[in-house]
């Protein structure tokens, strides 16, 4: 048997599920694939044996829509870190027997760096073995926009417009009182403020977008960011500021409160939250006017209501593409995008090493910028801009997005 | 002159301007108003004289259109609390003096309970000192839902829809691993928990809805409440927690920390935040399982991408009706919706005393209720389901959504 067996992995978005429409639509007329599968809770589901057929499931237009417009990850997700094999190979080899049980060939596994570090692993197990029969890629998916490889990540631009339109929305209500205020924004991205950034496509409608915005690839002293607040409190009436939840002092340790605690998950990443609320209480301390910390929480990752169409798009291009290339006999690589150029924004899809792509970090280059929060340099703007752009018509059930079961 | 003066109040919503948009047009076709013009940050726009003319800034049905669609407040809004006229009538006269000045003879102020008080107080001003060519109505707006003698409020339905979708899609988000895990979701509402009570509307689309469900109107006893929790991790993977920023224990305190501070805004009411991370600690504390608080903050009442279509109809049907009575002689009243039947829906637009609203609030009948957080009984569901049904088209520029700026 030639089958398919696809997973996800890592944190929610928007966009995941449109990469498994598109890797099960490629399987389904690619005339090489005899069965479609997904495992339930990415490579755990695999391990436990709990896999679901998905050409079975989704073989009408409606589904298939419908599971591009619905949020988090339809297959379930996990954050299972598998163990270096010259170490341990249970399992690699246990992992082996559910796939030659079910007579899978092709595995996709979408997500973010710690699911390309499952995808490498498990590429090199096979190919330190001498398996050939086994192909093994990777499609990227992260909000946070931090693979290096690729141009963009899917799931980014979704959760980029929702900041934006969120930020414009907030201004909105912010300014409706006459008396001095300040937001406090705080947005996700523990090492790459690309999230961060978005905010800044506020502007797009007549909004000001945030006055102050601080990434998390630059440093912030508590007593410049109350100077700054300041400053522009003097030149306006309603502040509004923009930070990465992994926002640091000059020392490198984090604003946020909840660092102390030491807590981390399974991947050795400390639990962060709180940079706004630290923010929020050095402004009602140090400047005294009327203060409000609003978190983006986990609305930022799931908001299919506001998605970005070319986002779910190129998500879709990126599944087909992974298993375009695994059927050409490749393994051990992820799909990327490569941008052409700007405008007219332009893209080609093609694959890089995975060894280049694990474990790595791609931050918002410095340069792209403004000190003293200014906001963004004109570059790192012509990169975001297209990436937000498109509208999803969403189908709706009893005056709620209608989403998809798959388990 | 007969000019026609509308004026915004109290905390914004998404369905606020769509209530001018129908002053203005029952104003721009009656044939009785010759000017119409907005105060700016409401009532402290009047005293400080501070007008703009709408009928030439919306003139097209593209801003009209585009008025209805933004968010918050187009006109600006203010907390300002007119003092009893028999103590002070200075603010009285100094409105008198700039209706006179503008030629106002109908005035419109749009807002919630507190907004109300204004309207009360300036049309029992005019009685007192037989001021008989000066027509002051109310319009319904508050996203709280507690305004008296109306079936219920504009934005409300909005910021209903707004909750039941983001539950739907933290739902999904939650359920992608496979672990245990308790999500605290904090809506909007000090005395009344109609928003919250929303939250069960995420069953629409196939969701589960919130598994506990804590309004205000009724005592929360955090041992209750960890046994609550308990149970019901017990029989499922993800348990999602709907409670009201105003819950409080039986001793009628709040849970929220923050009570503590004493804080008071300008009409006495205590300021509220943080019931949410309250349960939080508890769940951490005593239940040891991975657990999330989210608070939806501004978002629920400024998310225009997610109204409610019948919301931002009868909010413009109620901005009309209240000029139609001032037209017709009326004053100290506001307009309502009384509801003739839940399906098929149907409402009728009527008037009723101001005196019967102001400084009044409805909350949830607690037969409506259902005990140990189990929910909302049938006849709370049938009552909300209307008032979310509908979507409106949004028009964007540049990837965001367009919004009106009137000053």
């Amino acid at each position: 048997m030639n089958n398919l067996l696809i997973a996800q992995s890592g944190g929610p978005s928007a966009a995941i599920n449109a990469t498994v429409a598109g890797a099960v639509e490629y399987g389904l007329i690619s005339g090489k694939i005899d069965n479609i599968y997904g495992a339930v809770h990415g490579i755990k589901g695999v391990l436990e044996d709990h896999l679901i057929s998905l050409d079975t499931r989704l073989c009408s237009p409606e589904q298939m829509t419908l599971l591009c417009h619905t949020p988090a990850a339809a297959l379930g997700s996990c954050r299972y870190k598998l163990k270096d094999f010259e170490q341990d190979e249970s399992d690699f080899e246990r992992i082996l027997q559910v796939f030659r049980k079910h007579g899978i060939r092709y595995f996709i596994y979408i997500g973010g760096n710690d699911s390309m570090d499952t995808v490498l692993k498990l590429s090199q197990y096979c190919k330190a073995k001498g398996i050939d029969d086994l192909f093994v890629m990777g499609a990227p998916k992260t909000i946070d926009n931090d693979l290096t490889q690729t141009d963009h990540c899917p799931g980014f631009g979704s959760a980029a417009k929702y900041i934006a339109t969120t930020f414009a929305e907030i201004e909105r209500d912010r300014s409706v009182y006459d008396d001095k205020n300040v937001t406090v924004v705080e947005v996700m991205g523990r090492d790459a403020g690309w999230l961060t950034a978005a905010s800044a496509m506020a502007k797009g409608n007549g909004s000001q977008g945030p006055d102050l915005l601080y990434l998390c690839e630059q440093p912030l002293e508590p007593a410049d960011f109350v100077r700054q607040v300041q400053d522009k409190l003097s030149q306006k009436t309603s502040v509004m500021v923009a930070v990465s939840e992994g926002i640091k002092n000059k020392e490198g340790a984090y604003l946020s409160e909840e660092c102390q605690s030491g807590a981390v998950d399974n991947f050795g990443h400390q639990y962060i939250a709180g940079a706004g609320r630290v923010l929020e209480s050095l402004v009602r301390a140090e400047v005294g006017c009327k203060v409000r910390a609003i978190e983006l929480n986990l609305m930022q990752r799931c908001s299919s209501r506001i998605a970005s169409a070319t986002d779910l798009y190129e998500s879709r291009m990126l599944g087909m593409k992974a298993l375009t290339r695994a059927l050409e006999g490749a393994s051990g690589e992820m799909s990327c995008i490569k941008r052409i150029s700007n405008d007219p924004y332009g893209v080609r899809y093609e694959t890089a090493d995975i060894r280049r792509i694990a474990n790595q970090v791609k931050t918002v280059p410095t340069e792209w910028i403004l000190p003293n929060g200014e906001g963004v340099a004109p570059e790192l703007h012509d990169y975001l801009y297209p990436l937000i752009q498109g509208e999803i018509p969403l189908s709706f059930e009893h005056g709620i997005p209608a989403h998809i079961k798959l388990f």
